[in-house]
């Protein structure tokens, strides 16, 4: 057939030798085998009627820079294209893609209970950034470090081992990157229980002393300039991995409560909430290219010297978003159970520690609920990601614990244990005016509590257990929030926990549309702007409540971190937009 | 002491009574249980030593209006305020926050195996919304949907049930929301098995015939008008539940992978990539205020007539990130694997069913890992996600098998069951030219490959079997990816799929840094404010790799929804920002 003749199967075979599939999992040799050091290299993840697989993952231990890519197998007769799958025997331009396989990383070797003791003799790879390197009369101590955990692979090289000029000539530093392989030896120093005796070593990537991580104690404010180093640290590497630990926990939380994850808009031509400062979000400023040197002059305007929006992007200005709360509200009255968690932006000139203009916010949204719904669902999500990384974060914990803040681990195990416990504002404004305490600012029911009430009542009245306040005074809480039969207060409440104060904040929504558009005409609010948000009470209106927390004063609260620009990779700030 | 006497203890105790907790749960009688009619509320989850819970969550039923929160039972002594904790006896105005569960839903009482025979008899509360209602002689049938699942729960409901005078009035309507209440009977119909037989209903919130949702068939043209409702349609509610899906599996692989979750930062002004048209972010034009009548003589400038950027927010022009690629390659090179998932931004103009402006984008980024690791991720992601939804998403992905896209499911089973194939670019310039097939755009060694030719690759030559193709010319890709030896190409890939063409795209990254600052001169690209990209080349650089999926084109992929607009709950697109 014509057609047969074109088909990709009659395309020169441009790699005649087909290879093996790349794995990305050294194989281990059980500890009894004889003489392991012997042979190295030989695959055994697979299972047995599998044939041997003779090349490992980026083979640096050949000294090999040219056979990088290993390709699989070329395809069988069952996946060759359709336009010539009668004919099985030709060989095929197609290529099966290999398997992916986990890494074999620090934490696999030494974070089990036998910290790597059920690993000697092994015969294993390690990769990763040397962190110090100890040169002694007969044998040199080099920790590598790959990130999966704090502990660091302790690695011993005497002058026999292939690439030991590589130490001799000073090329192992601080902060250079090998690859390691060698056999798990007990070890002699009582920090861990195992090291690795390297017969082979090579250096992938150098770093001069120029390296601004040197072994030397260096300021957290001189590693905020250089964001794009310090998650080599043992800190920031702690805090990267509880972070992360946190988020996926909270996935993990909502999807087993049955919660559908919803996309809040970034950009908004809705400018709801008056909220805060927002930062503008246009294209009529010239975009990247030297934007430096824009004149004013070129920004459209209208006849009257106004922007002429209408050359903007959407037509109109635009923001970046300070809640996604209102635009949850339109799933969770149709899907019942909702969150949001993304990125949201205030443009607050404020240059402080607990602060940021760039930060993630958790926002979940329950229909046919009411505030103790929203207090139960906040209480129960708190304790599952707390107990979630001391579980799951051991060594992480125990280095802030030592290192960062004594005691953290009691502080959080009681978030755990204890019994949340709620009180409203007004017997919390009581309960501050009989303290006689001191306080900075002055207690009055109609004014909002400050971060010194907050923490006196969770840290000192109620001795560490965290509090949650209910029934705020309206005035001092958004529009949205129900009115309570009083007429004084709103079904609102904050969560507050030791060290950090308010962690969570929530409400149940008005849904009565006649309130609603009341309190919207007392404050002045547009009802026009808020026809959608509006419409939710028009069609079909349900209770329902949610809360809002500010992931990045969780990782401050579950690290112990004093500032929370430490507390997210790059942080933004009043002038700090920097990487 | 004085302090005892100013304790909390001693504020009066609003409340006296103590009352039980807040359950989420209804309980349900095992069907075998006599005459289950009778006793109704009563709640039966807690183990048999608890007492019996006599108080239901959110009570629609009795007609309580003051009663929607319920307030769990004082706090004993252990828990008592620090100050006080001597004085176990005196009762504290701190009480327990109830226990949060999950709400019964409709796909908990349909979702099961026997679609709900296992529950004949019980007597049940659901909370949703009507979608339809239709009138008989003798019953009427009310299908109430709560958004945990395409199917409604059927209800019936006949003159003698309580509120059957909200049918007759005519409240009932599509769109109200509803509490019914009933015994779950065999149903007559035959598109399900059974059905709830109403004891009573209670109207929560009425939907006027304004109500934009009727059961009459809406566009989705004019649903994207209406897009704080359109999740109330089968359509939406079954998109929104499978992104949902998608993006907790995505998560879910990568936490069971080890990998770190990063947060890339949104805002920038780091001008990178230089790729595309990026979004300004500024506070030079005023905020949420009347930005619609901002003169542009507002905007400072310096005696030239240039924007001061020095009065902006940062001090400097800032953008909208357009990857995070970049940023995550620095905690590549310290944890290994990491990935970031979050919005990015383009401001290109470009009003087409393909194009978001606003969109979220999965980027992981593997260190110590080369080109056929990045595949084999990639590979294993999809097939991993894809797999996800199939198994969890049944009810959703037959709904798109029947309504959206006849065929999806066996052109997902197929990503899931065939081996991905890999060819070159070169390879596959060979192929399309050889088929003779006409192609609106010429097919040239140099040129990119167009959606047509990707589809012709992926859809004809290979029979539906997902491609990737590799080793682009270097002068079509980044200025990042990592040259081949030929010095002609770059360790790129592209992973194509039938129907949508290019789905993910990535890449080796150029780990030496003298081909990568040649790339860069070559390309006429500052490296000075490529600093810290260049410092992870200075300081022990490794082989990494990695890859970008925009999130919303897999949810086109595992939806078979033709626009990009109708994946995302608020798209943005030029001129479209609303909600």
């Amino acid at each position: 057939m014509a057609t047969a003749a074109l088909s990709p199967a009659t395309v020169v075979c441009l790699r005649l030798k087909p290879l093996s599939s790349t794995v990305r999992f050294l194989s281990l040799y059980r500890h009894h085998q004889p003489k392991p050091t012997k042979v190295k290299y030989q695959i055994s993840i697979a299972p047995l009627h599998h044939p041997p697989q003779p090349r490992v993952h980026f083979n640096y231990l050949n000294n090999s820079t040219t056979n990088h890519r290993c390709f699989s197998t070329v395809v069988s007769a069952t996946v060759s294209p359709g336009e010539v799958s009668e004919k099985s025997n030709t060989e095929s331009i197609g290529e099966r893609v290999g398997e992916f396989r986990k890494r074999l990383t620090i934490v696999d070797i030494k974070g089990g209970e036998s910290e790597g003791v059920d690993r000697l003799g092994q015969t294993l790879t390690v990769k990763g950034w040397v962190r110090t390197v100890r040169i002694q009369s007969s044998v040199t101590f080099i920790e590598v470090n790959d990130g999966s955990c704090v502990s660091n692979m302790q690695c011993v090289i005497g002058p026999d081992a292939k690439g030991y000029d590589q130490v001799e000539s000073g090329s192992i530093t601080t902060g250079a990157s090998v690859c390691v392989q060698g056999v798990v030896v007990p070890s002699q120093g009582k920090k861990q229980k195992i090291e690795l005796k390297i017969d082979k070593l090579v250096l992938v990537g150098k770093s001069p002393s120029s390296f601004p991580i040197q072994k030397k104690k260096v300021t957290r404010e001189f590693l905020r300039g250089e964001a794009h180093l310090r998650v080599r640290t043992n800190t920031f590497g702690a805090v990267s991995r509880v972070r992360s630990a946190l988020y996926q926990a909270t996935h993990k939380f909502f999807q087993e409560n049955g919660f559908v994850w919803v996309a809040s808009p970034i950009i908004t031509a809705s400018d709801c909430e008056g909220a805060g400062e927002q930062f503008c979000v246009t294209t009529l400023i010239p975009g990247s290219k030297e934007p430096i040197k824009s004149p004013v002059s070129d920004i459209p305007k209208t006849e009257n010297g106004l922007i002429d929006w209408s050359q903007d992007f959407f037509g109109k200005p635009a923001f970046l978003t300070v809640s996604g709360q209102l635009n949850a509200e339109t799933y969770a009255t149709a899907l019942c159970d909702v969150y949001t968690f993304g990125p949201t932006f205030r443009a607050e000139n404020s240059n402080t520690s607990r602060h940021l203009a760039e930060f993630w916010m958790l926002e979940p949204e329950l229909a046919f609920a009411d505030l103790n719904d929203d207090m139960a669902c906040a209480t129960a999500y708190l304790q599952y990601v707390v107990k979630y990384v001391l579980e799951n974060c051991k060594e992480d914990m125990d280095f802030f614990n030592n290192w960062i803040e004594k005691g953290i681990i009691d502080r959080l195990t009681d978030v755990v244990e204890k019994k949340f416990l709620r009180l409203t504002y007004t017997e919390a404004v009581e309960l501050l005016l009989k303290s006689k305490k001191k306080f900075e600012f002055p207690v009055k029911w109609g004014s909002d509590l400050q971060s010194e009430h907050e923490r006196y009542i969770t840290e000192v009245a109620f001795n560490g257990c965290p509090v949650i306040i209910t029934d705020y005074p309206k005035d001092i809480k958004a529009f949205y929030m129900r009115q309570n039969d009083d007429g004084k207060t709103v079904a609102a409440m904050d969560l507050l926990v030791p060290r950090v104060g308010e962690l969570i904040g929530g409400s149940q929504r008005e849904e009565r549309i006649d309130y609603l558009e009341n309190r919207m005409d007392e404050l002045n609010l547009n009802k026009e702007s808020f026809w959608w948000y509006l419409d939710l009470r028009r069609y079909g209106t349900v209770p329902h409540a949610g809360f809002g927390l500010g992931f990045e004063r969780l990782v401050q609260f579950a690290t112990g971190m004093d500032n929370i620009r430490d507390t997210i990779p790059f942080p933004r700030a009043p002038g700090s937009a920097e990487f």
